[in-house]
């Protein structure tokens, strides 16, 4: 990490030109997030507003639907490509952007490279569930993945969870079709083999996906197809059900009074489940903190993305993963 | 299948053992479904009150827990397996059961046997969405499968819809993680491309799985590791977001007022969203109809799923696949 890790001092390089508000939305959230310790760097084009932010210039800019590697390779100067390379360059702490996050996975690679002792970087996402947080990963990294990559994923998760949640031994499962350890496909049967035998991991067996929204583990794993298919249902479904609620209430008088008084209520649980609570998703197993926002974040949510890596930073967590993963896999993998 | 095909006599044999209300709301549930030319065969151990219906003696009976292939063939006199073996043999036109959802599979199998020109069968569920019911396949009898599977199982889906959920040209659609073709892991690409070679499929290219319960597609087809996955989960988000939206209402004087108001509107929701509505899962792909309803069905549940094996048997649907899934083998595989 950089000079400012673990002294309140993150510096973190903001990808203004990334997601659907760019650049106002990311800005204003930006400037949200600055002060106490926290410096935003925004990196965009010359004569962008930062309301007095520091400005990297970056002329270009990775559209949503480009082919990612490709992209990052021909775009070094794009804004989110040269925020990772601040990081990577020790200019910056952490690096956030609300744009592609395939792009976001090309450049972390390309700029800030894997962690010693890890094959996949994971993307990490935390589900604010009825007993807290849960991380959920691989969300989408690889759509294809082998057993030792979720032993991995699992090790990655786990330290995240003690450092950036809170949670003292954090409970690991594994995401698959059946609570016994014979339920699966052939994937997460060989990484249920692997998981149960790392005794320090705090293995608890597999988890099933109707209770990811209660709260199945503290840290749940999958291949990244399982995970983003997951994620994606979790939210949509979300969705769909409340839209759904509020206009079979909407269609009586009686109904419309009741929605009128439940209203606070609705918005609690909203708030609670809102996916920007908790700012995005983290990249992990990079030699760099990179957090991935929703396309669509508002300011809040740049806002909470930025500080959620400031705390990655405050809590050394790249570090800790160096310092762990190539332990973890003498142990493991020998 | 069998002499009751197509003319309104249709002979469902139930596994009375079969599920957690077995055997009281099993036999409630065929009684509710009995009449009208529809004619429940309940399979049982001796002195069963049956309420009047025919009782074929199956002394033994299939555990939730035990081995599905091992038990399936160590008990052929269960009533699970007993139910089976009544279709394979003619003397009834489909099977219905809430029980071990393997055993089924095992059995169907065994003494059903596959379709000609299908590899593996897959189980089909209804999603009720908002715009109407959604095929899912494979939801779980495929942990592992390769692309051509999904190819038969876009096939079979199709022919159900049109059949049982009156759908004229199904649109068919694969479970991915994006809407792009090149989005996906190598099973969902290799699936893609076959399914989009395959013109009369009426194939409409990439779901995500946060529409699904929006109503993503007539038929959404997928390995049985992500069905199963993606069905759990639906199923899970929804009964926990209610929940939790019933707390957050309880929780003030005006919530609990406007909780009382709504209840009809949340009723009808939940009436709408119920997976009881239609009945249970279908497995598709073998020489007779086999029905798996819930393990906790009602007895309004089960006579749901009576009844709609009835329909199946109405509209021949075993036939219908017969007659198509060998043409589609020549056409797509030679």
């Amino acid at each position: 990490m950089g000079a400012g890790a673990g002294q309140g001092r993150a510096r973190i390089a903001v990808d203004a030109m990334g997601g659907d508000g760019a650049p106002d939305e990311v800005v204003a959230g930006a400037l949200l997030a600055a002060g106490k310790g926290l410096t935003p760097i925004l990196f965009g084009p010359a004569g962008l507003e930062t309301g007095g932010l520091e400005l990297v210039e970056a002329p270009d800019v990775i559209g949503m639907r480009e082919k990612p590697s490709e992209a990052v390779r021909a775009k070094p100067d794009s804004s989110l490509v040269a925020a990772c390379r601040a990081v990577a360059a020790g200019h910056a702490d952490a690096v956030v952007s609300a744009g592609s996050t395939g792009a976001m996975l090309a450049a972390g690679l390309i700029h800030l490279r894997r962690l010693e002792g890890v094959a996949r970087p994971a993307i990490a996402v935390v589900i604010p569930t009825a007993r807290g947080p849960s991380l959920l990963l691989d969300a989408g990294a690889n759509a294809d993945a082998r057993p030792e990559h979720l032993l991995q994923f699992a090790a990655m998760g786990s330290i995240f969870a003690r450092e950036l949640l809170a949670v003292a031994s954090p409970e690991v499962r594994l995401l698959s079709i059946g609570e016994e350890p014979e339920k699966g496909n052939q994937l997460t049967l060989e990484a249920h083999a692997l998981l149960a035998n790392a005794a320090d991991l705090g293995f608890a067996g597999n988890a099933e996906s109707g209770d990811l929204l209660a709260g199945a583990a503290d840290v749940v794993v999958c291949d990244g197809f399982t995970g983003n298919v997951a994620l994606k249902l979790l939210e949509g479904t979300i969705s769909t059900l409340l839209d759904a609620l509020r206009l079979e209430i909407a269609s009586t008088p009686s109904g419309r009074l009741g929605g009128l008084l439940i209203r606070p209520a609705a918005q609690r649980l909203r708030d609670r489940l809102d996916p920007d609570t908790y700012g995005g998703a983290y990249l992990l197993g990079l030699r760099g903190l990179s957090v991935i926002a929703h396309g669509n974040s508002s300011r809040a949510a740049i806002g909470n993305a930025i500080r959620l890596a400031a705390r990655g930073v405050e809590r050394d967590v790249v570090a800790r993963l160096a310092a762990s993963m190539p332990e973890r896999r003498s142990a493991t993998t020998v």
